[in-house]
């Protein structure tokens, strides 16, 4: 195709999944020197209207984030329910599951997306904005998130 | 530790391992509206040195590169001899191999990394700069690669 599918090609996040996040945050901040920005579970509410493969899911996760220079670290340890996650973790074990692209037009994007052979697998809400995985690693190698921001 | 190991919090790039790194550049290329900034095998020279788990080893690859905003998207297909990139591979499938960081002075951050349970699996050279391979994915959930420049 000619254009951009994302509308950008700036990637904003590379998140892994791990079995403990304290311990994985603990031996980040001892190599970087510094404590993680935040540490703690996704909030219930935030879980409202999650799905995952077609179905809502209760699927929660602990998350630890440092600063990487433009790009954030998501460590993501999966906490109950199904979840793209959980999969991952059982799938590959630890390591990088995604890397996140901020965009626009989150239902635009996807169904974009999808007509190109890359389905959504999990969509849901953040304080602040949604977000959606795409089931690309056959093609790309690797999950992308889409990052709305409301207002 | 009070002090970051690294001497840097900013990663470079991001890396994939996959099969067939050019059907993968090809989707990368279709997704993201541009082709990829270069493509091709590691050149045989630059493999001089290049030392897997303690061992010379002819491990090369074929390489292809797009930029992802302030970092760089490196998709990485082991060609023969035995490598990290290979390991990864048979272990866990394609996907995300490292992440890195470019550094000065490699042998004494190599060696401070060693100290703290993070050890250098793979190094070696390319044009114009030397590399290295930390054996972080049980504690850091993801390989480090370690990059500096000459001159």
């Amino acid at each position: 195709m000619s254009r951009n599918v994302l509308g950008t090609n700036v990637v904003t996040q590379v998140a892994l999944v791990v079995r403990n996040a304290e311990t994985t945050a603990a031996a980040w901040a001892e190599l970087l020197g510094v404590d993680p920005l935040e540490i703690g579970l996704t909030k219930p509410d935030e879980g409202e209207g999650t799905m995952y493969r077609g179905r809502p899911t209760q699927g929660r996760a602990k998350l630890a984030f440092f600063d990487l220079g433009s790009v954030r670290l998501e460590i993501i340890e999966p906490v109950g329910g199904p979840s793209t996650w959980a999969e991952h973790l059982d799938r590959h074990g630890e390591g990088v599951h995604h890397i996140a692209f901020r965009i626009q037009g989150m239902d635009e994007k996807l169904s974009r997306l999808a007509e190109h052979g890359l389905p959504t697998v999990q969509a849901g809400y953040f304080t602040g904005g949604r977000y959606g995985y795409v089931g690309s690693e056959p093609k790309l190698g690797v999950v992308l998130e889409l990052l709305e921001h409301f207002g």
